[in-house]
């Protein structure tokens, strides 16, 4: 069975202040999975590591699959067009390496209900707040 | 008392596949929420209705505080130069033009509590999904 990996996407800035909370949002997410889920945190642009050193590394570490889930409110052209050049991209590079390794760009979280729940609980709140 | 209105801000996006699910979203709120509540949805930029744009209009109809809820994850360069700076300017606008206004701008909602439980949630359901 291929050894599986996920690589959480952010959108990246150059400010730390808003890299900060994803950080913290990983290690949140590695204490809900089990430890043998490999889970890892990138950045399409602006900040490090980025997308590509992130799979390049777990593809290297002999990950074979790597499922990129995009912490995206919606999908527009980052991950309809950008995301997509830069894995079909890193994919032939890897290829061109030796390497055979499946990259699987999943929707934005944005889009799951989950997140609507959320989204509404939080404003609901907020506004009853003043 | 004073007449309260609150808008959801967005980043925006040329792209009308990203827009889609904002506007869901407002419906899903607006839902949850007593009708006395006026809640409009805005965009930063690259879209339509813009966040002043929507807050003259709720000034204009007569709400005196407005509360600015940014629907984004966390709070770089737009949450903490660009859109301040665009209040400020709004709000000298609103007032050279006669209006009593009181513009809030808050933190983004992608740091509160219900969101990072909403979102490790969605990662481990969909990372147990294969």
């Amino acid at each position: 069975m291929a050894k599986k990996a996920s690589v959480l996407l952010a959108h990246g800035s150059s400010d730390p202040n808003w890299l900060a909370p994803f950080q913290t949002l990983l290690e949140r997410i590695r204490g809900d999975l089990h430890d043998s889920e490999r889970v890892e945190l990138a950045y399409m642009e602006l900040a490090e590591p980025t997308m590509e050193h992130a799979i390049t590394e777990l593809v290297a570490e002999g990950y074979q699959q790597v499922d990129i889930l995009p912490l995206f409110f919606a999908a527009g052209r980052h991950l309809r067009k950008d995301v997509p050049n830069m894995l079909e991209a890193l994919q032939q590079q890897l290829t061109d390496q030796g390497y055979d390794a499946e990259l699987t760009l999943h929707s934005p979280i944005g889009l799951e209900p989950e997140m609507a729940n959320a989204i509404s609980k939080v404003v609901v709140r907020k506004l009853s707040d003043h």
